[in-house]
């Protein structure tokens, strides 16, 4: 399914036998050219056609991916960091060449401060590691975006998940950053105190810049106490209007929810048969609640009141935390799940988000698109944050089905703009949004180019993301 | 006592006539070269000599910023942003003249959207204007340094205050920017849907510029509802130690306590003669909890509890709005209440901020210094981030107390860095963090400083802040 795109070897220069000579007398077994490997590293779960690297790295310090860009610099190769490939706006393909960095070997937690609520780690570190390794500290990491990434993957593509209308995404939740820049020069960025006025925020520029302005290489995160007790409520909708209802009045009245996601119909069916969970097969909002026990039954009882009056059926508790795991579980597959719908299609995820008040009627006109498309088109989401997704199910080998889906997501992302909000909530630009930037961001754009010129004058650094 | 420092001449080149031609001929009697206005103009709280801009500018629009920008650029004049001029480190002093361009006129709420918590502002609009703006809404903006800052001015500095260990600083709390870049463009940064990953975070790169790399003209702010119950307490301590011992355990434990302030025995005289309060002259923690009526009563007990471990005497509720608004009244005079007890002084506040369980050490062995001093400094802070202050008041008759101030700001700077903190938590650089900013983020300067010179590169906005 996923072939070289036609005329993307145009884009690339012959790779020099000289920086590969370098790389293997300096990595030895560490350098690969493998094809099957190269593969790999030159696809991730978008529907963008493969564009493998020349040659990938498994570097083990910030010191060697320092001297990985260095050699890639001196002979003008392009660099592109690698985490587990699970992006889903082509991030890390290679389409002018170069050396992939693998980062699945920098997979150590160099300190977790329990004290300060802190974790420094390496950036191939993921963020199930993450969680397990803090297993008996009481303390935990929120951000969830649904593959596994890693912690360097989510801060670099500004992830979210779940949890980000509680806990905010990783732009609230990175303290600091070691930086590889374009001329191999090891920085560090931000610190470990809760706040800093102390000049340019770089932690910032860098958390969201896909790669394309430095390597991250260590990265130092905010945790959170265990929550005392924790509580998960479904409800079912008699529609998406009132289950996003509900929602708007949830975070008006200021409850501090901690999860709050939408699915609609087909992706309960989706789940359904994935899972086995034998829901009806209607709207569902899946709420999570963090706190002490009285505060969680207190944030819980308002919300079914809520959902209530708005027609909300079915409210169940999962207070189990196996029940609770399960639900979850079904959460974060739903994007497989809705894959298995339509057997060898070629997923396609739309990512928009806008401010809550316009949430509703933003979702009922986007749920006209989906009436009068050709394919099915799942609709999911974190609808606490205003941000949801379309999983639409393109068959590869019909080009019609793949045009329908792009006009759909024009249609989408327009629309999203036009009510004031963002192309991408969470997955970021990559290739599939560099129109949308301009649209979204105008002049702005000018600067961001300016900025990645300044520190990547060579245009070495993740090329063709972001900024074209 | 403030008079340009000698030698400050030096760096200004004369102001061209043509320029203030072309100003007047736009903006006719709003813009002024009167002495009194300038000198207004070129001076802050801090204890930096006046240095006046040649001519100040009372611009209402966007457009109007972007005329003057281009109008300094044509003739290479500097340009300083002025909000009202509470900064403390020397933000707004013309050091290389120029003009300074007065936000006060752009003071209008240009839009609060209820359902979206979210607020646009003109950079002029100050914090109390706002929340008076917003009265009936039911939301309000929590930022709150000790002076009612303009927006504009609390956005460039980073600024934060009491409330940030629960609804952040700027930094968490700008959703989006109208700039006016060096060449006069404007650009919008940003936007209002909660979180986004369209491209590089250019929001927060000018959030904490401090005018060095555009002018902020309008800023939409995230609101939050005002809490259902609100109350403070007070708890007077054996010991600074004890008291910061409490508020460790207490954020370590989860609570989300909305403010958290330490206030030493020093402080409390100044407070008691400036507010009348009758407070025991012991270190006292000042808090407060926001939430549902049962959730603050049971914040409140947990904390109690804590305190009272650790020996918290005269633990005291605030229930009444009065009583409650009385005692953070006394809280944010704190600064002018120390600077009362040493009459003609000149005033030195530090800012350093540390991860918390370096909080006890670090004014720890700051005390040291203050009892080894040889004039009067008060300790306070927001002890639930890792942030505090000394007021040192100097006599500014006497040269060698300036030196010993300097000594010691080095002293608990280096302190902080090495603890893993920062030389300013809310304050900002401006001028009087220079050095220490090399100090603390080493060869990240040097990429601050291209980013500089890449978004304004003849040095004119603000020109010798941050970035030497």
């Amino acid at each position: 399914m996923n072939r070289p795109a036609p005329g993307s070897e145009l884009l690339r220069k012959p790779f020099p036998a000289e920086l590969l000579f370098s790389l293997r007398e300096r990595f030895g077994e560490r350098v690969t050219t493998s094809a099957t490997v190269c593969e790999h590293h030159g696809k991730d779960e978008s529907a963008h056609p493969i564009a493998p690297p020349d040659a990938v790295v498994f570097p083990e310090t910030s010191e060697e991916v320092s001297a990985i860009v260095r050699l890639c610099g001196k002979y003008g190769a392009p660099v592109i960091a690698f985490g587990v490939g699970s992006s889903v706006e082509g991030h890390v393909l290679a389409i002018h060449g170069g050396v992939s960095v693998d980062m699945s070997r920098m997979n150590r937690v160099l300190e977790v401060n329990v004290d300060d609520l802190d974790t420094t780690v390496q950036a191939g570190v993921t963020r199930k590691q993450l969680n397990q390794d803090l297993h008996g500290t009481g303390l935990f990491f929120p951000i969830d975006p649904g593959a596994d990434a890693t912690l360097g993957g989510m801060a670099a593509t500004r992830a979210s998940g779940t949890n980000a209308v509680r806990y905010g995404t990783m732009k609230e939740n990175v303290l600091g950053l070691t930086v590889v820049l374009a001329d191999g020069q090891e920085i560090r960025t931000g610190g470990r105190a809760r706040k800093s006025s102390a000049g340019y925020d770089l932690t910032r520029l860098f958390v969201g810049s896909e790669g394309t302005l430095g390597i991250l290489t260590e990265i130092t995160l905010r945790l959170y106490p265990q929550p005392e007790a924790v509580s998960a409520a479904i409800c079912m909708f008699p529609s998406v209007d009132a289950a996003v209802r509900t929602v708007i009045q949830t975070i008006q009245l200021g409850v501090p929810i901690a999860r709050c996601e939408l699915l609609d119909a087909l992706t309960i069916q989706a789940v359904n048969r994935n899972s086995k969970l034998g829901l009806r097969e209607a709207p569902m909002l899946l709420c999570e609640f963090h706190g002490t026990q009285a505060s969680v039954e207190e944030q819980a009882q308002t919300v079914q009141e809520i959902a209530k009056e708005l027609g909300g059926m079915d409210f169940q508790w999962a207070t189990k935390q196996e029940e609770r795991t399960r639900l979850w579980q079904a959460r974060h597959d739903a994007y497989l799940a809705c894959r298995r719908l339509r057997p060898n299609n070629r997923a396609f995820s739309t990512d928009v988000c806008v401010p809550i008040s316009r949430l509703a009627e933003c979702i009922s006109e986007t749920n006209e698109d989906i009436a009068k498309a050709s394919m099915p088109i799942a609709l999911f989401g974190h609808v606490g944050d205003g941000n949801f997704h379309l999983v639409v199910l393109v068959d590869p080998d019909n080009p019609a089905e793949a045009e329908e889906a792009d006009t759909l997501n024009r249609r989408v992302v327009m629309r999203a703009l036009r009510m004031g909000g963002t192309c991408t909530g969470e997955h970021g630009v990559g290739l599939g949004k560099l129109d949308y930037l301009d649209a979204e961001h105008g002049p702005a754009v000018a600067v961001m180019a300016a900025i990645k010129h300044t520190l990547d004058p060579h245009n070495l650094l993740n090329p063709g993301k972001i900024i074209r």
